[in-house]
């Protein structure tokens, strides 16, 4: 009967959820899923396969050529791992766009896979929070998508002091490259990589490579200078004036400072023009301001264009995505991370064979809510007590002949070994006033 | 811009979750959470990719070779989507074999992919309840599993006359054509495919296919006719007294009489074998006696094997399966579907463009659990209304200076069309009393 013996580890780069990592989970979903259904967002899904195609007509095509799991079925379909959410939200709506409402807003919680090289918070399986709001172009639904950002890292405790928002919008970036600083098509796609990863550069080297790629009389009209002014201006309202006085740069100018009414830690940087290929407004990202995990957490932005591809007319829509490795290791990195104990409140021992098939009392206390995991029969009390401190069960009931008479239980609390003489309902109550979650 | 229109369908064979769609399956999930987390068992997860030897190892041979999506990664190993979840919880308890303290209570709500011909109740994705107790061999563990998933029909309404139970021992089947009916290996493999479909033939049909499997002598012996008798018993006790004077027998009867004390819809039926290869010793069907809908709905049993292909000695574990889309048809066709409105209790429609950064009302709104949907602005009233009915939200609210100044406002709600003038905690307070879930 035995072959090899087979590996017990999961694939590589994806993880083994054991209780106290799903309950890890559980937290972030719970946070996510309690601030944004407090904006109106409900929740949708959709199968984790999908066709080729849809990823392959807009995502990035690092993502599609590198990183997506991609096979054919055994009917000849090709078929992908869904790498992100938003191409299968963006075919559900086109799919019912005649039934549905707008704006509508939706949120899922889907894992998505990628084929990537393994580093610390970056797993080839995760999870991630998508929030859309479709049919809404105004200045609101951008200001919203903040806002709820906001709340949901405030929501796991985080000040202000612990991150920052770095907005900007595409068609600004655009702007500046093709008007104001005058640089051709191929020129423009060149520069918008290199602005992507200007963070990431040292100075010296950015300059260098923006220099190869420009021509004499560009380098003579300042090219460069003007271009680091720009990506330096943390303000949208510092900006040179030739840019300010437009109606684009005056709307992003307001909402700017519309979010600054509220939301303090927002500032303006051009180099946010976001990987994926299908932005074309607002951007924004959220980095964590802790030196030793100083890094983009999420981003997000306008993607109006992506349902024409499914044979709708161009829809309003942005929307955000936010990783549970990202947060994990924000809350970590800010000591935010709370104690997470079991949901197992009782551990219950039944000391007789045939008392066992009496159900009533348990059905009793279980119907209150209260957890109770029964113990293996015929072991020494000592050992039943030992594994009930294992589990990190808080109460400890044992239940015989005597107690099924008298109707009166010895509940006993593991983590100040206190005895307690109580009826059924007082030790539904006291289980209930005293157990891990009231607690916490 | 605009490529061949790609098709809005999902994946054939799967499902889109709008809202609604996605509202049905967590009320289905919640349920099963309830119901498994009161009987002390612990939610995991695992990637949904797992390599594809550990479905060679033990899975039926059908799903592994004509159901089971699987592919070659992009380094060359061999991949499978998990098409069922025991052999990944498999593996992750030989994992942590050291670690973890048993008696062990596992739970999961995993999706789950085979690629199948589709029929009605039956996807190529679904979502499936796993609930598994490892290192109990007690008879308390076999009851245990019958009991939670009595209970977990009972939680969505059901009552004793809609489901049935049938259970048997894998143990008592082989004992029965080995060694009773005398088969040889060969026979008692063929026979036991046969038996595994003796409710869906004809009987006539059935005895023309056992009868094509057996000797003269066996035919002499009177071998189709012992073997009916058994398969058309429902007490255990009535089997023949050969049979039930053995130890095993004996075992079963007793767990049998015990179950029958508590949960009168329990019956004898050796034709439950289960597919998998694995099971070993008790198994069990729950079905559905709806004449409609009338069929296997969900199974388990245990098996004590599947640990020790990763290298662990053997460890006694008992679990079984049920399907999302099980549970919905059973729903449907006992009249238990509840109606399930969204999760957003308030339309907000701010009047004026500059109050709507002044957020202090809506945040305390939102912070006190109501979820708000704030409306797109610049509609006439008349459509937000239509908008909010549309979208089945029961309260609606206008905000403009005067609600401003004076902190009284106008809460309509919709589906009385009564308006009360209320000041913020009273509106609170209304809304929260007064919201669908509460009236549900």
């Amino acid at each position: 009967m035995m072959q090899n013996k087979l590996s017990t580890n999961p694939y590589k780069g994806a993880r083994d959820f054991y209780p106290e990592d799903k309950r890890l989970l559980k937290y972030i979903f719970n946070h996510w899923r309690q601030v944004v259904e407090s904006y109106g967002y409900e929740e949708y899904d959709a199968p984790i396969l999908e066709d080729l195609a849809i990823y392959q007509a807009k995502s990035g095509q690092e993502i599609v050529n590198d990183q997506t799991y991609s096979f054919t079925d055994r009917g000849g379909r090709e078929l992908a791992i869904r790498p992100e959410m938003t191409p299968s939200v963006s075919r559900m709506v086109a799919r019912k766009f005649q039934q549905l409402t707008f704006p509508l807003r939706l949120y899922s919680i889907p894992n998505l896979w990628r084929y990537e090289r393994q580093q610390k918070g970056r797993f080839r399986e995760h999870w991630q929070l998508n929030v859309d709001l479709f049919g809404d172009q105004s200045q609101q639904a951008d200001y919203e998508m903040i806002e709820i950002a906001d709340q949901i890292f405030k929501s796991f405790g985080a000040d202000t002091s612990m991150y920052q928002f770095k907005v900007n919008d595409r068609r600004l970036t655009d702007y500046i490259l093709t008007d104001y600083l005058m640089l051709d098509e191929a020129q423009s796609y060149q520069i918008i990589k290199l602005i992507d990863r200007f963070h990431k550069y040292d100075l010296d080297d950015f300059i260098h490579q923006i220099d190869l790629l420009i021509n004499d009389q560009q380098r003579q009209a300042d090219l460069i200078e003007k271009l680091l002014r720009i990506l330096q201006t943390n303000d949208p309202q510092s900006l040179p004036e030739e840019l300010t006085k437009k109606e684009l740069f005056q709307d992003f100018i307001s909402l700017f400072q519309n979010l600054n009414k509220n939301i303090p830690n927002v500032i303006f940087d051009n180099s946010i023009v976001r990987g994926f290929d299908y932005y074309n407004g607002f951007v924004f990202e959220v980095f964590d301001v802790d030196p030793n995990n100083n890094r983009s957490m999420m981003g997000g932005g306008r993607y109006d264009n992506l349902v024409s591809l499914f044979g709708i007319d161009q829809l309003p829509t942005i929307g955000f995505g936010l990783g549970d490795a990202t947060v994990h290791n924000f809350l970590l990195a800010h000591g935010l991370m709370p104690d997470l104990p079991p949901e197992m409140d009782l551990f219950y021992v039944n000391l007789d064979f045939d008392h066992y098939f009496e159900r009533d009392i348990l059905n009793q206390i279980r119907q209150a809510g209260v957890n109770v995991f029964e113990a293996q029969p015929n072991l020494k009390m000592a050992d039943q007590i030992k594994k009930a401190l294992k589990k990190n069960i808080p109460f400890f009931i044992v239940v015989g002949d005597q107690e099924l008479k008298t109707k009166r239980f010895q509940l006993k609390d593991l983590r100040t070994s206190k005895v307690y003489d109580l009826s059924i309902n007082e030790l539904i109550q006291h289980i209930q006033k005293n157990n891990s979650k009231t607690l916490k």
